[in-house]
């Protein structure tokens, strides 16, 4: 493996203890693999309170959803953007999940970080060094995915961006890397999974929806995930993912999600972890 | 070749002639290919001005340089910052040459389009949407790089962004991606080239300078992006490159940039153009 | 997910079952994750001999190493060619594990199906078709490792020249792709397994070794690979990595080895399969 | 630029002159850039008797022409064969021009180096080692292309096993590599050619035709890879692409072939060369 570059705040120590990310009464890092479910965008109350209880009674620690769309096409439904904040704190106090959601301009950190209780920052943003200074001047809990083309060595960078900016909480997300091959919308990177877990402190999640762009592989990807030692997951899930309005081709309908909570609950005991 | 993206804005309609974008006097997409060249970063006075001179009397048009660097890692040179933006001013009066300088952050961007002729979206910025709607509502005319790993179905709907956001001069600039092969920085893509002439109506340029990564193969690749049909070229060029703050690996010494200019123009004027 | 081109004795039919691949008396396809542990190159005779043994007792099924090995150097170790043929025999007379090994020249092909239980055909080698040819006609079981740069398109076509040539046994090995990320040796592409389980009948196995490229990853991507539904798991190991003569430095020593066989049970058996 | 492999028969020595190659009277490497024209497939007497006739009317000085096809799908046309090769010797006689072909298993190298010109060896063989050390051992000059994800240090150590077999006269030939974009079959990797000239002393050649994958683009990318410092051309072109049994999409038609040529002539004598 190559040498990391210089990151001191990142990088883990010899000997070093992975951190302990708490969010709300979750903690990521720990002996639990943290589960967060929740759909694609926010689209109203029904949907995300719906979507709230299942993830709940299936085992999820969390709730996703976004508020803000980041979309290749400008045409492209781009989320319910300040509306969609409410309605997220509607479905954390009907359930008692700590919500994640996406915050995509520097101008709207500190609104998002008095509402949610952790923030997204995008694959798309990872280089995005405003955003990431203004994050992790929030002193909210980040959680910074990977970006599509982003090598290890510069997301450990962009998480001293973070860190340096007087984050202190800060954990990864792989979500799948661009390469060659056309045949799945992403390649989950699980070598980069198990690489991370060596070389950071920080604890290290995996999405695995957007990594398989189709649900019928999710389940298979978040069980490698699991298996490679990370230690969350998070995935997209609908109440009904035909009528989603972005991203239902990946989203997993409430069995579905059920299905994948047990499957990656008996690894994670296999392995002396829970889920 | 794949069927683009709906990007209406962007792409060429039967028969419709490449748009001009015109920048002070400076004319993109017409029979001059545009030769820009400057240093990475604004680093004083003195630099950029001996620059600016030096690129006028070569044959360049415009002058490029960073006030805002995005760095991969928090511990590197980040750019003067705001202070940048009167030197390059100064260089503009002395020169005539209008300026083009990065912009990170849409909280920056007035102040920016106050002052520059046109505004770089750099690569990591590809997909950083709110950047993209405040260059495109501030009527400015617009460089936009392409992102290290962005389809160019992706970089036309990147354009589209700024052009629904009310932008109207929108120039694409090819700076090589990112690929398996570690051999250079770089892969120049100058089948992206010639594909985007035919796709879109927008000028396409190239800056050979980050494909390459080395300053003894940007003259190559300068010449292959006027063979391929480029209409202009951003080049990084210091007084003294050893004692550059960024990039100077690849950044042309004053000789090293008249040669360029020499030798692309014999490339365009053999195919009917001049620079 | 992307429509594959037309392979009709690879692609998986509506209903149809996973295809029992039989090497000697071992399955592949069936609810045992069989595990075949090797080293790179066959190097001598007490050295194959006492990796086979430790092997066979950790509960490997089969055993793997290499006679003739692809180099890229002219001047790397080419391994012992013919010479190393008898060798593995030997060592499946001593466990009775039935050996593999890799094919490179079309010309060799009849010595080895005559020595040889399976026949490897390595990434270099995925589009060299007289060989993918003259393996299909010989009857022998085939271990078909995907290319470096090789699409699930591509490989599904390249197992369907073996089957159109007359081989009726072909396993499909992943083996980690390239991309742009040099961290590690390779990306092991946990999605293109768990995909192939869905569009061939073929049995899917995994090369951890080659994708992580690094000792203290392999186990990781191993548990990863068995999570994701591999059918077995070819695994480098040497009695002593550090005097190896090829690949040490991903080579499991003695205890790694029965360390990764008991951690990819424990999640065999988290799936209801076994290894 | 990263420093290459230990390839000491094909790395350029300080000082050292590019290596002249011999084709009959056609000389790689020299100040004349070299257009060799042909169809993907010989598919008959006429066809090649044409193609041959136009190709040298337009300045091309050799022909290409494939008897044995490597096709990714065992369904799709294989090439004539052995009975290809008389066809491409009575094109040589009608009209003096060299021939190249491509030879794909190493139990053919001796046929086809009695009846070529120059061997091929084509971009999916490019690590096939008992191929290229036959080649080598034949004495017949070798056109070695590119694999579609092999680095240019890899390509280096292919030509040094040519050469350490015995060979005496490779040139090399750049015909695009796989990336992450659909866009076009394949990215030219002029950067490539370009670093080439200064690390080896064999020539370097570029095939446009498989990098673009699309007729309209093949002229554009061959001036550029004129403009690069490519020493010489292969195109593909055939009488009537659309008829053509493979590639007919990026074969130019004989005004194509002829107004490529008069293009790329005005780019090699703007830069001191000629074709």
């Amino acid at each position: 493996m190559k040498i990391p570059a210089a990151a001191p705040l990142t990088l883990r120590r010899e000997g070093q203890e992975t951190s302990l990310v708490r969010v709300g009464d979750v903690v990521f890092g720990g002996p639990t693999v943290v589960l967060i479910g929740g759909p694609c965008a926010v689209e109203d109350r029904q949907q995300i309170l719906d979507t709230a209880r299942y993830v709940a009674e299936a085992g999820g620690r969390m709730l996703r959803g976004g508020a803000w769309k980041p979309r290749t096409s400008p045409y492209s439904f781009q989320g319910l953007g300040e509306e969609g904040l409410p309605l997220l704190v509607a479905a954390r106090e009907v359930t008692g999940l700590p919500v994640v959601t996406e915050v995509l301009d520097p101008r709207d950190v500190e609104l998002v970080a008095g509402t949610a209780d952790m923030l997204q920052i995008g694959s798309r943003n990872i280089q995005n060094f405003p955003l990431l200074k203004e994050a992790g001047a929030s002193g909210t809990p980040v959680l910074l995915k990977r970006g599509m083309m982003t090598t290890v060595d510069e997301w450990l960078l962009s998480a001293e961006h973070v860190l340096n900016a007087g984050g202190r909480d800060v954990v990864l997300c792989e979500r799948g890397i661009r390469t060659f091959d056309p045949a799945l919308r992403n390649t989950l990177d699980v070598g980069g999974v198990a690489l991370l877990k060596t070389l950071t402190h920080l604890p290290v999640i995996v999405d695995p929806s957007h990594a398989a762009g189709d649900r019928r592989l999710v389940c298979a990807l978040a069980r490698a995930a699991v298996a490679a030692g990370a230690d969350g997951l998070l995935v997209e899930t609908h109440p009904d993912p035909s009528s989603a309005r972005s991203d239902g081709q990946q989203s997993l309908d409430p069995d579905e999600f059920r299905e994948l909570a047990v499957s990656c609950r008996a690894v994670a005991r296999a392995l002396g972890r829970d889920l």
